[in-house]
């Protein structure tokens, strides 16, 4: 039996709950989990605010721990081993499939992701808040012997989540990138994107964050509230991070930012509908495209360069059983800037 | 003094109007205008629809006609020289203009469009539902002999529009492309798309175009009233260029055609706002991006492809003092696929 801390309905305080594990395949492996960290994803889902959640669930996908057992076929990872695990745990990986042969094994037809999503067996995956997981083995990735195990936890959702796009747009010197949102993902956007050599603004609406993000390496910090310092920053940008799910968020301000061709790019879902004016952003050529996490590649390409650029998330800790404290302080958004639950 | 067709209020038929050319300037060139097309803009404009028209306005910016006179720094037009003008009659072309000096003409801060736009003096352009018009020497454009100059007129907007994304993204071949919508634009990008090598789709909710569609160059024809082939769509098109300005458009089913990073390239302004489910686009990294008419360099580029290409709009032609006639061929949606208007 696995322990963990389950929601058992919308909006209710997660609760010690055991489940049974899932059978271990011959690919499968199962971890001791030692951290977990909170994500905006968890909320939403214990919210049901993306749609009905199947209760109870069990959330969390920024997972860190030990190999404890693995199936016959698991080669990549020995016994006793340090791995992550991300809002991933299974793509059908086959020559056939037309998503995991280009690298898209993110958008695999068969795609599991941690929690909250059937198996094709019917059962429903389970998260981090817990002491184990069993995952399929390509979704455990090794994790460089130079990060801390419980900063790591947070890049595995967080980091892959703000790196993917700078990878997959090859971000650049030269290149002049916004972030929009300073917390658990903008303040990692901001370490990875200084990383690239791009120049990097920040978009708050916390005067208070300002001296923090140019310790994250913020170029220019933008207070989105302040309508003298947005318009110092209109056309301004090639890309835009966008890593903040309020339904508040004026796009014809984030639209305003954006050079000729720019881009604007979404990591965080809002619960509500995006309200676009049509001639806001063809006057200047300028898009919207969405980025879902990142692959198995991107994954391995993301740690590698966590540790050699030397990005950090910047973590609250707090022990597994203070998990509802640690969404509450998400919630009034407290975070510094993000919790990781330890057990 | 010009003689042309105008707008004196918000949804009245155009009526017979005079007015005094502006002064021919150094770089300015007078045409008399042979022919012009009806774009769906010159309707939105005539109705106030994206926003309060100046009234009286004259509308019409796909132009050909004859140069008659000429500034005096004016080299490279003759007098009689057949030439065209699209959406836009100045930008400032000065070396400290960010935007046209990187070839963002169409953005330039100073740029001026054919009709309801003002000059810094303060009047407003006006188009070509007229005998003649003056424009800057840098928007009239020669004309290839191998173009008839009835069928170039459609050229300078509704084929500009859609050939600058498929230039700018540099569609090839193996690219599989959408288009949505046939009809003035749509029925461009279908042959602009067929000459650049890619796999086209034409969308339409038109039953009787489904013939057309193939003549035009599609490899398939998906009525996007008909579920089950919508279905067959699903997931297939790497680009997906969306003509029409309809505000019933259903953006997640447009959205569920598109790949793995797919993008939508929105050509035209609905009058209503987009309304975005967040978690459709992101699921595939799928993006929406908009386009605006196209520069100097992306005009002449087109005329020479359209020439070489055999790229040609199919057209209805009237005589100008029947443009009332015409814009209501437009509105009812009976025009295959453009109306000319020739004096």
């Amino acid at each position: 039996m696995i322990s963990g801390y389950a929601a058992m309905g919308k909006n209710q305080p997660l609760v010690p709950w055991q489940y049974k594990s899932r059978p271990l395949g011959p690919n499968d492996i199962e971890i001791k989990i030692d951290h977990c960290g909170i994500c905006g994803s968890d909320i939403h889902t214990i919210d049901s605010g993306w749609g009905p959640t199947q209760y109870p669930v069990i959330v969390g996908h920024e997972i860190v721990g030990r190999v404890v057992a693995k199936g016959a076929e698991v080669q990549d990872h020995a016994i006793g081993d340090l791995v992550g695990v991300g809002a991933q745990v299974f793509s059908c990986q086959k020559p056939d499939c037309k998503n995991c042969r280009r690298g898209h094994d993110v958008q695999c037809s068969h795609a599991v992701y941690t929690y909250n999503k059937p198996y094709p067996d019917g059962e429903r995956s389970k998260g981090g808040y817990a002491d184990a997981v069993r995952v399929d083995a390509n979704y455990a990735f090794s994790i460089p012997t130079a990060i801390d195990p419980r900063e790591a936890a947070p890049l595995l959702c967080a980091g892959i989540t703000v790196f993917t796009p700078m990878l997959h747009y090859k971000f650049k010197t030269g290149d002049r990138v916004g972030i929009v949102g300073i917390g658990g993902l903008g303040h990692l956007a901001v370490q990875f994107a200084k990383a690239f050599g791009v120049s990097v603004t920040a978009f708050t609406t916390s005067e208070t964050k300002r001296e923090e993000c140019v310790k994250l390496g913020a170029t220019q910090v933008v207070n989105l509230r302040d309508a003298e310092q947005s318009k110092t920053a209109s056309q301004s940008l090639d890309y835009l991070i966008v890593t903040t799910n309020s339904p508040h968020t004026d796009w014809a301000q984030l639209i305003s930012f954006m050079d000729v061709y720019g881009l604007i790019v979404l990591l965080a879902a809002p619960e509500t509908e995006l309200k676009l004016k049509p001639l806001s952003f063809l006057a200047n050529n300028v898009g919207i495209v969405g980025s879902l996490i990142g692959g198995i590649k991107e994954v391995r390409a993301m740690l590698d360069f966590a540790a050699e650029h030397n990005v950090r998330p910047w973590i609250e800790t707090l022990p597994m059983d203070q998990c509802n404290e640690g969404i509450q302080r998400v919630r009034d958004g407290k975070v510094r800037y993000r919790v990781v639950l330890s057990n």
